[in-house]
């Protein structure tokens, strides 16, 4: 049984893992903490954990004990401090998958253009791996520290990068217009998120601007504008995606045949996904639609950004890191309701 | 045209007498305070304000202008605060309606056990006139006070003083569960209220021991366990209404023929109404079953809590004071969408 | 007093005319027709509705009837049915207001190969007004036949046709992404639309074949690539859309400032509006937002679906036929809640 | 591995159980049928399917397949057509689980009033074992055919039965105030169940005369007025539950530590549950307030309708009948979001 230890366990990551680790038969949360919280039942803020994991109590974060006790570490923290704690965790011997945007970066003036901020370890920057599994499966295997990708960038780059690298679209002509559930938003006190702000409504945000643009640039090798939108459901990701085509519909199918094979990313021809499809699943579906008109490719990606797009794509890097089958204690089926 | 001012004008039930007066067509609102945003233009903290009120931004509390200027106050202040505040303005000879419980108990010992506070006016408590025109016209028409009825106290009253004054029921077997949308809440940053927690989700809270029961049984004469929940959709009020029934269905038709020829209130027989419904309109709506097996009567009562339950039954009092129809400037049709 | 007829009454924007005519002063619903529904009550169908309309009954339809009695008729029939009808009512002498697609296009030619439709009507298909009172003020005041304009298309022109009217953007470079809420599907027995199926959802549909999308091009004189896909919310349209800019953000301003003065179309300059500016008023608030990197302009785009983008702009219509102020009758403030 | 073949699987509770299956350690779907829906993908009617399920189809009925192929079948079709149907597989051998109402009751007189029907095969009604598996374990573990609970009545009962037993409350005093989420109205193409009429809205149905009020007035020994009512979230049932407490909150606490031990079952005192401690998991909570006034106990019991309060506890009886843990498959944490 792997020990996993998750540090800021008590913010929406950190509970998705400990929803999703209830169920692994090969992994079992045993340290979670929260500066916040510590001391305090985990039941008393998800009161739904209490038939999984009974009294347990959030611990304070000791980065020794998590490294020594744990084989595994996840971390659940805000960028710019995840980067320290990670880098202590691994010259304490630990493994640790960051689900912050510390680790992502190849370039690291772009992250620290990108977040305004220095960062603590360009040591480690460099050496991390960025955890997208059906891209990077082999060096995942043998990381010490992995950077799990953002969740806006998992459904986009999903999407665009077989086209970019099968030469098949104009890379500098995409648009990706997202619409993510309001858990994208974490666990705040906020009157922006109160439920009378965010139900019957949506909106754009971050327009222009939105940190996950250079990530998904830089991922994917193309240009790209990027829009965000806030939609008044729980989990999941659509992102619309317009590019100019360059090639047949045919290419388009064959770039997207590298996904044959993958337990996790389907490609459905000319089916579009929608966010039911995936919501509750660790799945990207895509597909595409063609305008003649405009020559224009249209590709739907969806993901659940809780799963996919952070906890569960955080486990199928741990199942790859210890040699698991890579699907162990992840669902292939969404909620539907 | 009648000079409206509102003091607190900043939350949700501020923000629907602006709404709402917006289309009344004897009176406008010509003074909005708040003392936490005074200065800011009230389209940002409610955009769609901006149709109707441009860049009218919100002033700092002066009772001495309020008194002068308006016809009348309305107060949207939370209970406690609102006694003295509005003392003071029936000093400075300003007419006032309270949206808060402070001047709504006959019984001023069962106020100040309830919100365990000492009320600073007994005067004033003693003069205010309780604002449900359906059953106090008269005394509202020469009122400079009016003490506005609570939401869920609206829904419960009128379904269940008929009863008790016809004395078709035991008026000791009362209960009433209660389910009210998020809006009653109000505009809070408070992870409670996050959509995230509250979507997809449906709870009971002050259980036993809500304030408004005591308000509920001044005004009904029934004694009554009160059990509220919390719905996922903006507005409105269900409640369910169980007692013992000493009388024959005829009995409760002829009690409930009360409300014949009011504008408001609609007895719908056996049809029981839905909180769609009420939803937007002034209307309240009331429905009845009778359980042979048990002799019980069950009632459904709807209203809106946001309009009859608050800032359209402030207008509707504002309405009679002022000698208008009393339904100006109030809705009858619900969104229904 | 205005006497309304409208036709098909039992829809949603059937619906939506009679609660926006309750409140209305100089005009009055004083026949609902329903072929499926005749002698059957309007509460029955929609229970909001009595309050305002009592024990109405929906008419069968009576085109004679409807000429003689009604000022102007409504007509909210399906496409293709609608021409036929109105054609008949015109004969006989009424005023039309045609909710349906039938007496949109002014390329009659591009209207039959849309909806693969032959139009009976060739004559009153060149001489209707579209219903745009923006652009078409003074044809709509002396006109007796009135094509209102689509949902989609009304938030796609008001945004794009100042653009391409001032030449600001390349206007073959255009792409709506749109999002409307579920009451743009009206009133329907479909699992589609069940509301497991659309709560917690998100999907595009009609990608690149979407009707409107030949409307939005006769009337914004750009080629567009549309984009619709379905909000799990009741009402709004939010317009998320692309296009190359060729002049300068000051240029962009001046050519939204054709709104100045405008009572419901309002632009927000880089203030972004969303579902809930509007939702529940007859406003239209657009912003924008300039893209360095590209060249890009973004351009948001809010509407009510059922207010400004069917039964209200019909009121507006109707008012501007009837010489009464544009705004009567027609909400200014959304519901926020 | 255990295989599972399910009779009726395009309904949601079907659904659900491929969905739970598809994790099941030690159970699998082999065949899954669907008059209706025969030859086609079930990933065409549930997209989400195909992650676990490719290409797999819906079979026609073939009762001899069914009972020739599969360890345990799941009945998942309407009361009345399902009795017959459960009892030819039984006659050919079957091992069978019946989610509909016509194996649950013991009195079979009282069945019958309740659902108007004659039913067909006396003999298995008085063989089946009822599904409850807190209360039946060691019958189901020996039975050929169940009747697996009704999803409010489980909600009901085991709150109900522990006070009932134990003696604490007076059995002819109860009240159940349900509440359920849509997917309880099943997979519908009804206008009742448009995203546009219950989204936003919120009412009873059924009133005194629903037909789970006899299983539960059978199961729990109370005499009970039943008052469900639909909730706009898609899983979990809440019912509050009114009743005269005869003896001490001690007393209270001792009935309920009947549940200590269970994995599925969680009593927390004072402490009440909510839709979202539920929803997605097998798990049902309750909590208990006592009203001094009036003496009254009231009770909040909450479960998922479609996994405790259906396809799970199917999967939980299945899981008891075949000798495996009873929580295999079974997710002991809900969603949260």
């Amino acid at each position: 049984m792997i020990s996993v230890g998750i540090v800021g366990a008590n913010g929406y990551t950190g509970f998705e893992l400990m929803r999703l680790l209830a169920c692994h038969p090969s992994a079992k949360v045993t340290l979670a903490t929260s500066r916040s919280l510590a001391g305090q039942k985990v039941a008393d803020t998800y009161p739904t954990l209490r038939g999984a994991y009974g009294d347990m109590v959030y611990s304070d974060v000791a980065l020794e004990k998590l490294a020594q006790d744990c084989d595994v570490v996840f971390a659940c923290l805000p960028h710019g401090q995840s980067a320290d704690i990670c880098g202590k965790l691994i010259d304490l011997g630990a493994k640790v998958i960051d689900l912050s945007a510390d680790y992502r970066y190849d370039d690291l003036g772009l992250y620290e253009k990108t977040y305004k901020l220095t960062h603590p370890r360009p040591d480690l920057a460099s050496e991390a791996v960025y955890g997208l599994p059906e891209y990077n499966r082999k060096a995942i295997a043998g990381a010490r520290l992995i950077g799990n990708p953002g969740c806006y960038v998992t459904a986009s780059v999903l999407a665009i990068k077989p086209l970019v690298d099968a030469g098949v679209i104009n890379p500098k002509t995409v648009i990706v217009d997202a619409k993510s559930g309001v858990s994208g938003a974490g666990r705040k006190a906020d009157v922006a998120y109160n439920a009378n702000e965010v139900s019957e409504s949506f909106k754009a945000y971050g327009v222009t601007t939105h940190r996950h643009t250079t990530e998904i640039e830089e991922k994917s090798g193309a240009v790209v504008t990027f829009t965000p939108h806030l939609l008044p459901v729980h989990r999941g990701i659509l992102a619309t995606i317009y590019c100019d085509l360059t090639a047949t519909a045919k290419d388009v199918e064959k770039a997207y045949s590298r996904y044959d094979g993958e337990q996790f990313v389907h490609y459905l021809g000319n089916k579009l996904p929608e966010i039911k499809t995936v919501a509750g699943s660790n799945c990207c579906y895509i597909g595409t639609a063609i305008e003649e008109k405009t020559g224009r490719l249209i590709v739907v990606s969806c993901i659940d950004n809780l799963i996919k797009g952070a906890s569960g794509q955080a486990i199928q890097n741990m199942n790859v890191m210890f040699g698991l089958d890579e699907s162990a204690g992840l669902p292939k089926v969404g909620f539907h309701l």
